[in-house]
């Protein structure tokens, strides 16, 4: 089947985002957790988290600053962190529902059961029920003016995680313990290895 | 477990490297096809492929210029196109060989066994063995300075895809075509739907 450009400006609004949604692939799953200055927590999922380096360790995410997370993307703001919680298959629809539209004030722990957890005097709270967590420091933002969306780039510190995915060689099976991916806007995945391959060299 | 900042930068390279790419969580599979302007072909893995938005539809991915997929962003600057490929089941293996460092004029089509296809008069070659693909016009790229990436913004134009894939509102089934997801830096994996959630509105 082919979707020519002509065809894809012609479709119906929620179907092209849906389609359009669909072509990266496999997303990652992770719910962002931040505070404003007067200890307000706030938790919203995200599809966008990407690794940007190992050395030192950065991660990024986008966020579209007029749509729901906008109060994450002014927590971290203000505060200069934030936590990012690996969702898995327990919490997966706990997780999704941070996504409906909740008040400034009114907190997605609260509205979705989702447990608020302070680690090691950071600001920022993480989710207990996360079994791959990590605190982040904000470092940057970079505009895509492209579209409006705003390119959040932050440094990795202290990494909190289910011992059942540590490997040896560093490598941490998400698998085990469950971490989710997402297609699309809104479906959501548990995985099943095909194999790790070695490192690739020419023949 | 808990790995503070400072156990983090005293692991080996290679183990941080490796626990650091695992921690964003599932990741795309994607194979990039270009040429460069005598018509040499090159197709590199990618796994950096990410969603910027579907008004206009548009995509980014990260590159390390001094990476084995260098060709790719020079090719990509000089012609200004280049193709996305769903990395499927049947072609992981091949797709990850794809990251070996081939010379420039090597093409890892040949190397790798994949089949270049070309479609529609785009001057950048597709990957023929892959189910979901599409062609996609260079925007721009953003310098990230912080690590000396780049972030690379296609917008898409045209779309292929297998039918299976395609439900009636849009979303595609990746798990019907057996796209893959990566994880860490060389974990191949298919997938298990758990369920569509609907659009989450509170209470």
């Amino acid at each position: 089947m082919h979707f020519t450009k002509e065809r894809i400006n012609a479709l119906e609004k929620h179907t092209r985002t849906h389609l359009i949604n669909s072509l990266s692939g496999f997303k990652s799953a992770n719910l962002i957790g931040t505070q404003d200055k007067q200890g307000n927590t706030n938790v919203a999922i995200v599809s966008s988290v990407i690794h940007l380096g190992a050395h030192p360790p950065l991660v990024g995410m986008i966020m579209r600053p007029n749509s729901v997370p906008r109060h994450t993307f002014e927590n971290i703001i203000e505060t200069g962190c934030y936590t990012i919680n690996q969702v898995n298959k327990a919490i997966y629809k706990q997780a999704h529902q941070t996504s409906a539209r909740y008040d400034k004030g009114e907190s997605e722990f609260d509205a979705t059961g989702l447990t608020p957890e302070y680690l090691n005097e950071f600001t920022a709270p993480f989710v207990q029920e996360s079994r791959l967590k990590y605190s982040v420091k904000y470092v940057e933002h970079q505009h895509l003016a492209v579209n409006g969306t705003e390119l959040v780039i932050g440094e990795i510190t202290d990494v909190y995680l289910d011992e059942a995915a540590l490997q040896s060689d560093g490598f941490l099976d998400l698998q085990a313990i469950e971490t989710v991916a997402v297609t699309g806007l809104d479906s959501y995945h548990t995985s099943n290895k095909l194999s790790r391959l070695p490192y690739a060299k020419k023949p």
